[in-house]
C-alpha cells in the first residue's frame, strides 16, 4: 500500500467524504460517531470494575500489534473503537476502577469528562485574556470558588493580592513556586544574571519527589535543598529545619524557600505548618504548601485541621484530579502575591501585545505557568462542582475516609497484619507481621491477580503496603472485599 | 441558600440519583448527557462561522454573570449547556472559525475531539510505562509514524538512541532541551550543585519568547542568551553566530546550547540549519530545532526544504496542535540521545519503584517532561493520523499553502497594499502602505468587525499585520472574503 510517503507534489483528490470540506469529518459523521463514544465509555465504566486493574501484558506487545507504517489513505472512523478494545485495552491499568488502591487515585467522573468534552470542542486558547475572556474569568472565578469550599486563608482569592490558576500538575505548580521564591529572594535578578548560587531550599525527606525536580529544573541544584529530617509521624521537625536554617545562614547561603506537605505521598503525614510557617516569617522563605492529595478532605470541616497554619503560606495547591472527581489535568494553584509570581515568569513580546493586556485591568495566565498555551480546563471543575454541589462532595469524601478509618480498625484487630500508623484520613499503610519478603510476595500476588491495585513504600526501611481508598467509584464492598483477598492471599502463601 | 460550608459534620443524605452510588452520574445518564454534548458541539461547529471571531466582551462581564458562592447541592446538568449559551459562549473567541487567521492555528477536528474524549475517559495516567503500558507504547509507535510521515532524519526515531514524546507546548519542549543540554554540558552537574555561571545560550532575535522563558526558568539567566542577529529575511545569521561564539569561548564562557527556527512566529523566517549545525557541531552546542508552526508542512514532499540540515540537531519539536488538526495540547518533541535527556530529569522515589521500571526494557515517560502525571494524548494523534490518512493530511496542508500564495500574489498586485515579505508557506506579512498608525487603525476596525481575527507583528520596526491561513475549516471562501474585507475596510478608513 501506498503509504503517501513518497508520493508527488500533487495534491490528491479528496476521497469520498463531503467534497467541499476535503477529509474533515462532517457534522452528521460527528454526531454519529461521537454518540458511538460515549455509548463505548458508558459501557466501559459498566464492566471497569471486573476488568484486571494493572495490566498484565509484556513490554513490546502493543507496538507489535499496531502496523509499522502509518496509514496513506483515510481509514473509516468505524474501525477505531474496536482496535481501541483489540490492540489498546489489554494495555490499560484502569485507574478508573473502583478497585483501584495504588499510589494516590487519578479520579474523574461523568461530569467531569463531559465537560472536559465540551473543552476539547472549543479548541481555545487561554494564553491572554483577550484570546478568549471566558476562559480566563471562569477559572480566576472557580479557583476563588474552591477557595471558599475548602475555607482557605482569604490571600489567596483573587479579590486581594492574591488568586488562583490551573496547572497541570503538582509539580507544575511547585516549578512556579520555586521560581517565585528564587525570584523573590534575588530581587527578580536570576531571571536576568543567572541563578545566585548561595540560594538554599528546605523540604522534608519526604516531601514528593517533584520538588526535588523543580530544584533541579530552577538552577538551584539538588544539593541546595535540605531534607530535613522527620518525627515518628513523619513529620517535618521544625527544631530541625530551625537548626538547618542557622546553620546555613552561619556559612552565608541564603534560605530562600520551604515546601510543606499536607499528605505526604509516602504516608500521608501532616507537616506542622504553624511552626513551619512562623520559621519561614521569620527567615523570609516563601512557604509552599502542597496538599495535592489531601487538600479536597478540606471540602468537610471537620478534616480542615490539615490546614492550621495555611494562612502563612506563600502559595499552596491541590488536585482535584486526585480526589475531586475531575479528570487531569486539575492542579489548583494558589499565591498570596500574584506579582511575584507574574514578575517571575512574564516575558511580553510584540506578537502578544494587545489592549486588555496593556490595561492592566485584566489576568494574562501565561504569566502564571511555563507554557505559553493553555486549555479551557475550568470547565470540567465548574461542573463537577455543580453536579455534586458542596454536599456531594462532602458526602463522598467522608465515605472514603470512613471506608479507610474501617478498614484500618480490621486491620489493627487482626492478628497477621500491622496498621504502621494510624491513617489521618484516607490513606492506609500496613504490612503483614511475616517481614519484609514476604509483603513483597504479597503485593506481588496481590497485583498480579487484577481483583486489585495497590502499591507499596519503604517506612524506616521497612517494606510497607499502600492502600488509598479514594477512587470515585469505591464503595463499602470494593473495600471489603479488598480486604478478604489480602487476608486469602496472605494466608495462601504463608 | 445553604452552600454547605458551614454544615455539620454528618454526611447528608444522597440527593434522588441512584442511591447507591451516592451523587455519581450513572451510565443511563452518562449516554443521555454525552449526546447532548455531543450535538452541542456539533450545532457549534454548523454556525461558528457565523458568530464574531474576537470576543468584544468586557473584563469582568464573565465573572458577574455567575454565581458569588459555589452551590451548595447538586444541580441538574440540564442548566450546564444552557448556561454554556448564556455565560460562557459571549466570551469565547472562536479559534475554530474558518476565518480565525490570528497568531497561528490552534487547531482541532472531529477525529481529534473524539479521541480526546476516548482519553478522557479512560482516565489513565502514563507516568510509568507499568501505569498503563498502551499510553506509552502508542506514543511511542505514533512518534516514529510521525518522524516518517514528516521524513524527518533516523536519530529521531525510538529504535536508535533517540525518540519521540508528547508535550504539551513547544515551551516545554524547549524547556525540556535546554536542561538536556545543560546538563550535558556541565557533566550532568549542574542538577546536583546548581547552575555552572559560565554557560551561554544562543537564538536569534527572532526566536519565540518561551526560550527566552526557559533559559530564565533554567536558572541560566536571559543576559546569558544571546540574541543574534538577522538577515534581510529574518534568519539567523550564522557569522553572527560564529562571531559571538567565538567572543564569548574568548571571555572564559561555556556555549552550550543553540535554538534554530524552522517558521518564526512573526513572519515564519526559516533559519539555516546546515550552517548552524555546523557551528553547533565545532562547538559542541546542542541544536534544538523549533517547528512549532511550520514542521507540520513536512507532510509534503515539496514543502521538506524546511528540515535540510536537522540531521545536524539534537532534539526537535513541532506541534500537531497548531497545524495537523489535532487539539491542543500535542507538541511532538523528538530527541536524538534520550539517555542525556532521562539523566537530566529523572528521580525515581521509592513509591514509584517498579519490576518494568528496573528491568531497563520500558520507557517511563515521566523522565521525558517536567510534571510527572500524563495525559493518554496519543490517542487523537492516532485518530486523527488514521481519519485522514497521510493523503488527507497533505491535501489541507497544500490547500492552505496554495490559498496563502493566491493572496499573497493578490497582495503584491494591489496598488494599496504592499507584501513585506515572500511568504515561505502559510503566513503573510503585509501592511497598507499609509503607514503604521493607518494599519493600527486597519487592524482594530477589522477584528472589532467580528467578521475575522488577525494579529500584528513589528519588522523593522513597521506595523505589520500577520494572516495566517491555516485552520481547519478555512477554505476558499473565507480567505477570499477576508481578502475583499480588508480592502473594504481599508476605503473605508482612508
Amino acid at each position: 500500500m501506498n503509504n503517501g510517503l513518497d508520493s508527488s507534489s500533487l495534491p490528491p483528490e479528496p476521497a469520498s467524504r463531503v467534497k467541499t470540506e476535503g477529509y474533515h469529518m462532517d457534522a452528521a459523521e460527528f454526531r454519529r460517531q461521537g454518540h458511538q463514544v460515549i455509548d463505548w465509555i458508558a459501557d466501559y465504566y459498566q464492566q471497569v470494575e471486573k476488568l484486571p486493574v494493572l495490566s498484565s501484558i509484556e513490554p513490546g506487545r502493543i507496538r507489535a500489534a499496531l502496523p509499522e507504517q502509518p496509514p496513506g489513505e483515510a481509514e473509516p472512523f468505524e474501525r477505531f473503537l474496536s482496535d481501541l478494545d483489540q490492540i489498546i485495552m489489554p494495555g490499560i491499568t484502569h485507574w478508573q476502577s473502583p478497585n483501584f488502591f495504588a499510589f494516590f487515585p487519578a479520579n474523574t467522573s461523568g461530569p467531569s469528562i463531559l465537560g472536559d468534552l465540551v473543552c476539547s470542542g472549543l479548541g481555545v486558547q487561554g494564553m491572554l485574556w483577550a484570546t478568549s475572556p471566558a476562559c480566563t474569568e471562569l477559572e480566576t472565578h472557580v479557583l476563588d470558588w474552591m477557595a471558599d469550599m475548602l475555607a482557605l486563608p482569604p490571600q489567596f482569592k483573587s479579590g486581594g493580592d492574591g488568586g488562583g490558576v490551573i496547572q497541570d500538575s503538582a509539580s507544575s505548580a511547585a516549578l512556579c513556586a520555586i521560581l517565585a521564591a528564587r525570584e523573590r529572594a534575588t530581587g527578580f535578578q536570576s531571571r536576568e544574571k543567572g541563578v545566585d548560587a548561595r540560594l538554599v531550599a528546605y523540604a522534608s525527606s519526604q516531601t514528593h519527589s517533584s520538588v526535588e525536580k523543580a530544584i533541579m529544573i530552577a538552577g538551584i541544584g539538588r544539593e541546595r535543598l535540605r531534607l530535613i529530617e522527620v518525627d515518628d509521624r513523619y513529620a517535618m521537625r521544625p527544631d530541625r529545619l530551625t537548626d538547618q536554617v542557622e546553620q546555613d545562614l552561619a556559612a552565608g547561603l541564603k534560605p530562600f524557600f520551604v515546601c510543606g506537605t499536607v499528605g505526604t505521598t509516602s504516608s500521608n503525614a501532616m507537616d506542622p505548618l504553624p511552626e513551619i510557617g512562623a520559621i519561614s516569617r521569620r527567615h523570609g522563605l516563601w512557604l509552599h504548601v502542597d496538599g495535592a492529595m489531601c487538600g479536597t478532605a478540606a471540602l468537610c470541616p471537620e478534616f480542615r485541621f490539615i490546614h492550621r497554619g495555611l494562612e502563612l503560606a506563600d502559595s499552596y495547591c491541590f488536585n482535584p484530579h486526585k480526589w475531586m472527581f475531575t479528570g487531569f489535568d486539575c492542579d489548583c494553584f494558589y499565591v498570596a502575591d500574584r506579582a511575584a509570581l507574574i514578575r517571575a515568569l512574564t516575558i511580553l513580546p510584540e506578537y502578544l501585545r494587545n489592549r486588555a493586556t496593556e490595561s492592566g485591568a485584566v489576568i494574562d495566565y501565561r504569566d502564571w505557568q511555563v507554557p505559553l498555551g493553555r486549555r479551557f480546563r475550568s470547565i470540567k471543575l465548574w461542573w463537577v462542582i455543580r453536579y455534586y454541589g458542596v454536599a456531594g462532595l462532602q458526602y463522598h469524601v467522608r465515605e472514603h475516609v470512613r471506608l479507610a478509618r474501617e478498614l484500618a480498625r480490621e486491620i489493627q484487630a487482626s492478628a497477621d497484619f500491622e496498621l504502621v500508623l494510624p491513617p489521618p484520613l484516607n490513606l492506609i499503610c500496613f504490612r503483614h507481621r511475616a517481614g519484609d519478603e514476604f509483603n513483597r510476595r504479597l503485593l506481588e500476588a496481590l497485583n498480579r491477580s487484577g481483583r486489585i491495585y495497590l502499591t507499596h513504600t519503604l517506612l524506616k526501611e521497612r517494606f510497607v503496603l499502600r492502600l488509598c481508598v479514594g477512587q470515585t467509584q469505591t464503595r463499602e464492598p470494593h473495600v471489603r472485599e479488598a480486604w478478604d483477598l489480602i487476608r486469602q492471599t496472605a494466608r495462601a502463601l504463608s
